[in-house]
């Protein structure tokens, strides 16, 4: 996988107000936990035990939405306005961690929901840093 | 169009800890007002004075994503959790407003901006009298 | 709901070379679909009969994935290529044909799927009624 | 950045019928180009050109919607038709072919054109293979 985010921040032709390896940082973890989110509830659906998943795969689901918006947001840097990036970024970090604590309660028997929280969890730490970042 | 997001609500099989008519009206809001976003961002684009309209486009841009996501972890009741559905339609309400904000600016020369700038401020409502019922 | 899809194609500055009524209604239903088959998805994790209900509820996902990229496609004129508009119109005719077939299976028994397999089914056919007057 | 990808293949419970290395390779592509497309769509708004770059970013923003569509359908393994996914990549390709036509258009004067307009096609083809083992 070529990883497109820090070369095309490199590119942009104005300024950015915001540390670019932070922003790369969090956008590169919001893709990948976007995409371990939503593979994770289509795993959960070929699951036996399916019906005790049914909450995993809804949180999956809404974690895979908030992250994919907020990974496009954080994309752009024309006309920044650094409120929606806040608010978004403190959605974003509570659809992680509702998601990643889902997905730990599952992470002994199921190795897509260890993956899944894993990755849930880095992307919370990463969103966590740059909002720090831009407080 | 046939709305169908009551009609879903409506035939939800278990409960909803939620006002149907309020949720009802707030994700009808967001669909509309990402379409409206979508459609704006390209009308400036095919608009003579584009290089003023930049923040528009980008802010646009922002818009629609933010509420195509939370119409759909609205549109969503299984394991319901109230944390991210509050910080998200916090997030949204700000997309909303500073959207309408960029828009009105334009809503003198642009027909496009305005109808935009009045979803918007429709949605931004819809969503903080949903986030009000929530809290 | 106000739909905001006409008033945005009557205001777009620029020419639009395909009828902006049969576009307008094929972008209401795409719209329609992706919010049915999206609360679909999650009704059907409600139900106790989950377990017969996984395709179902991955088809709904599709589905909703793609008539949602498609509205938002459609939703832009500027620099307009009509094959990007075509392919994606077959893709999602046949996401839309698959997703109403599995939903009517399970008409009987789930009123949503009902109503989301007559959703389907309507935007099989606006779209279609698009791809032919793009042909 | 850590691709989740593949570990999520790997741990999918149920049989895949398709290469689970040309399947990763496709999903990682349209990921990375779908990141790279928004962000060329913004970089562009910051051009003092940006005028002449209007076909650019409407392009990019279908190409982005396209490719994060078919990413996420791609990842669904559960209920398999590949019908779905066949037309779907057919759309995708065609979308990839097309941005990165316009974005080497721009290659010479505008570095993010280049790097974009090399994903499209690094997109296409894995899109194409995974088209022809689907075939």
């Amino acid at each position: 996988m070529t990883a497109m985010t820090m070369p095309m921040l490199e590119t942009f032709p104005a300024e950015i107000n915001v540390d670019r390896a932070l922003l790369a940082e969090a956008i590169d973890e919001l893709i990948s936990c976007s995409e371990a989110c939503t593979a994770c509830a289509d795993a959960c659906l070929s699951e036996p035990d399916i019906a005790q998943l049914a909450k995993c795969i809804r949180t999956n689901m809404d974690c895979a939405d908030v992250c994919a918006a907020t990974a496009r947001v954080l994309s752009r840097h024309t006309g920044y306005d650094a409120n929606i990036s806040r608010t978004l970024l403190e959605a974003c970090i509570m659809a992680c961690r509702t998601c990643g604590d889902e997905c730990y309660a599952h992470a002994d028997t199921h190795e897509h929901c260890r993956i899944c929280a894993d990755a849930c969890r880095s992307c919370e730490m990463a969103c966590g840093d740059l909002l720090t970042a831009l407080e």
